[in-house]
């Protein structure tokens, strides 16, 4: 029987020294100011047990986890459908290039790189109907995921990534040119930096996600959100496409689904055992959380949790 | 002595067969609602002389035209420092594409593809203000060059291309991300989609055109409207980039400096000799003027007036 | 407790509609004359019990799967150094494609497409000497894993590769422009089409690819041929870049970690429990087996073992 | 009238402070160890005149100069055929990059960047059968030119090119995977690299391009080499190819036909009056000499010669 709390005792020992690595991102002034040195890890058990560390319950701005939420979600409404507007590979590029959109006509390689979470975002808007309504659907389902009312959006994130997003502002109008954008395109990246500007804690996304680990149902709730095949599915996209282009480098080094965001946040799955949340806003190279992904790598290696 | 006249003649009568070669620009409805066999071609030599055939007075769109317009005048305000911000190099790409954007950090190739013009109405508009004022500006130009109070833009057109203008946005927010626009982005695109409908017939346009023949100075009202130096250049940039990616092969073809329009116009120069008009809306695979591309083609072959 | 005699019963039932679908390489003649509607499918399990279905003893040109034995004999000679002259990212392009070879200065992105898997022939050929004794050396060390000595090469294959391999030889020698080749071209791409060339049935790389599924140590004969740290990181780079440009889409569909040859061979690994051989000639649009891919798929939805 | 010789005089009196800006090309030994200080100038008049400045009669690798010579030869054997297997495009690229020949299924751009100067050579293979002949007939076609049989290649660099050619070497096995080389890769890379080791002085480059500035045939012996539509054509393709990825900018800056070649020289005609030949081995940032790009710059400068 593994001593979860001891190991996240250690792992929080081990970062330590390391914590000041990294860059805090600094695109928009209202993410920069966040506390850099910062370390939170969470992790749920299917049975609710959960175990923290660090600072479990500070709220910070999930970003490009939520592209997990909304695509969970879209492939609720629209099934296998929804491939025709977004693909399922690995883009070998970073999270925001437009080359490979134009050479692929506008259909982006997955839902997980920025344009394909904007397109993603078009479909719900085009399901619920109008910005506000969308938000408040795709909020509605974190929290009940969440079994947590208590989550909401960061508006002044939300509004300087609007007022700063120029490309993924351009990232939208070039699909819109392609025709693979059904709504206006101020309304999509409205409801998309909304969505990105929500803020969560480890203890709160560890928990969000335990769906994902139990193929799609809520092993505490029991309510099914999506089906055995899809969950196992979106759990393949997150191993392929969940760290940009350090998706390998991720695989190889912590061997677990997983998807980050640029607040800092990552969040993994062990598949019928656990969901996991990491917290810390210094970023690497790549654009992910330098002490999330060590405490990830950390983590697998002491437990032997790899998915291989 | 030629017979220029004559000339046109022959080239009018040799099109005569394949005037229904190629494809009418159809991206806005405004635009392919146009006659589409329609051919006309000016020639105004330097003492003001001028040879007409085809509905030389019919007006049509100038679109892409409009550039050498407003390069002329963002050269003439601002000189070399407008380097810093747009290249003169061959694209080696489609006109409109994201990709070399992307690789070369939002430093546009010429002032001759999309998002090159797009920067340069950029700097027209720092320098006039606001849209209306910097659309006047670039008109009243335009009217002074062709000594000639009639031009005025298409609304239609203008309109059209703005509700449809997607992936120009993007070239515009792309740049934007690159921090080269200065001016708000809706600003810019309204702007440059405005001068893009100024309408010219190639009577107007080939007169408007014989200050960059001669070196920069009107030879009739002998206005100075550019340097030699940066007329010269003009002609060079034309001739290296006037085609998008066909400049290589006008260049081989035609041998003279010029632009096209996806309207059908395109212009040329016979440095020291004349300014030419042609208009013919069907384009090739390339955008450009079928016909009109093939009336510069005889025109030189039978005059030997390539700069080659 | 299943029953996976039946279950490779079922999946050869379900095949047979589509045995005709795709297209058997035909790049050269050696490989394009294989009777194309061939199938057949072994599992071996951990106590070495296997079952099969189909033509499992035929040998067939197992191409690219032997990217994994190289691969795995490299980074047992070499360790994390290995990684400093090939990536472990998924490309995002095509097998064979250069382009993302030049912006990334010679680096391969993985050990699977082909560039990376010609730089680990390389390394090979360095600690090796020459052609003739790389080759026995890779040769030796799958009879070893397959625990047979009844294995070697196809003396046509090999030679048709090499006349026909311009494109190879392209990677090769713009990597040795790069300096990220230590030998002569010649010699490692002779080596290369070599190791390319061995022939082997689905009995055999079922068989062979135990310690894969075992953490690097053959469950039969106990011996170690990588460490457990190592061969999970084979399995998540076989995961994430083991089918190409399809390699999302095998982890979509198939959720196993596998590495597809165009002789219509694939392996697949179902870690702590078996490894799996199909072999079936016809290929889809990604250059993998189809009626391969689809038994796959059809395996893990029967029985669960995804690891997702 | 003109005094050539004082305007040479000047340039050489300007060029002083600069003559050690630049970097000699060093990627092969043989190339590395010319004086890189040196300067020479000449032209040509139509009646033979010439005048001469600095080391107007020391021998240089003319390199990338002999794709003029093999692309006039090529034209002069295949007429239009030989489009078929190359354009007349800039290509927005580096002189060696495999990036667009790959999207572009192994058709080069141009005859001047090395890829389509590789296929030109191979169509002379075609014709002239081996490689020593083929050799013999490109260099007596440039001693005819050149009225001159003093002239021939440099064994060293030759030897020293083909041994560190890989990148040229990956360019010709891409085309030939594209069925776009006739011969073996290997007698055409030969050829290749033997004609771009020809060295001649600037005073016998300056006599050879004669025939260029005259349409097509020598002005001294009335030989007619190539039609005069060819011979436009030919300085159509030098003027928006000739510099590789700075054709543009050469343009610009100096306004006439020319190509380059990384050992130092420059070729450039005015058309109906004279040819120019530079020589100063230091390059700039794109492969081009430093103070011969200059030297062709204060020239069209002082004389106004630039056909624009």
């Amino acid at each position: 029987m593994i001593n979860y709390q001891q190991i996240l005792d250690e792992i929080f020992q081990e970062l330590q020294p390391t914590l000041t690595n990294g860059k805090v991102a600094d695109y928009i002034p209202a993410l920069a100011k966040v506390l850099p040195d910062q370390f939170a890890m969470s992790i749920t058990l299917m049975d609710g047990t959960s175990h923290h560390i660090g600072c479990s319950d500070t709220k910070f701005s999930i970003q490009s986890i939520s592209k997990v939420f909304t695509f969970t979600k879209a492939l609720n409404i629209y099934s296998k459908e929804l491939y025709r507007k977004v693909g399922r590979e690995p883009s070998g590029n970073p999270f925001n290039s437009l080359v490979q959109l134009e050479y692929e006509h506008g259909i982006p390689r997955n839902p997980f790189i920025n344009a394909g979470a904007i397109v993603v975002t078009d479909t719900l808007l085009s399901h619920y109907k109008n910005v506000d309504n969308t938000y408040d659907k795709i909020l509605g389902f974190i929290q009940e995921i969440s079994d947590n009312q208590d989550i909401t959006y960061d508006r002044d994130v939300w509004f300087s990534e609007y007022k700063h997003g120029h490309r993924n502002i351009a990232l939208a109008n070039l699909m819109k040119s392609f025709n693979n954008l059904d709504n206006n395109v101020d309304d999509v990246v409205k409801t998309y930096f909304k969505h990105c500007a929500i803020t969560m804690s480890t203890k709160e996304l560890s928990r969000a996600m335990l769906f994902l680990a139990n193929h799609g149902t809520d092993p505490i709730t029991n309510k099914e959100f999506i089906t055995s095949s899809q969950a196992k599915r979106i759990n393949a996209v997150m191993l392929t496409c969940g760290h940009y282009d350090a998706s390998g480098d991720f695989a190889f080094h912590v061997g677990l689904p997983g998807k980050s965001g640029v607040g800092g946040g990552i969040v993994a799955i062990v598949p019928k055992l656990m969901s996991i949340a990491v917290f810390s806003p210094r970023l690497n190279n790549w654009g992910n959380s330098y002490s999330g992904t060590k405490a990830l790598e950390i983590f697998t290696n002491k437990t032997s949790l790899s998915i291989f």
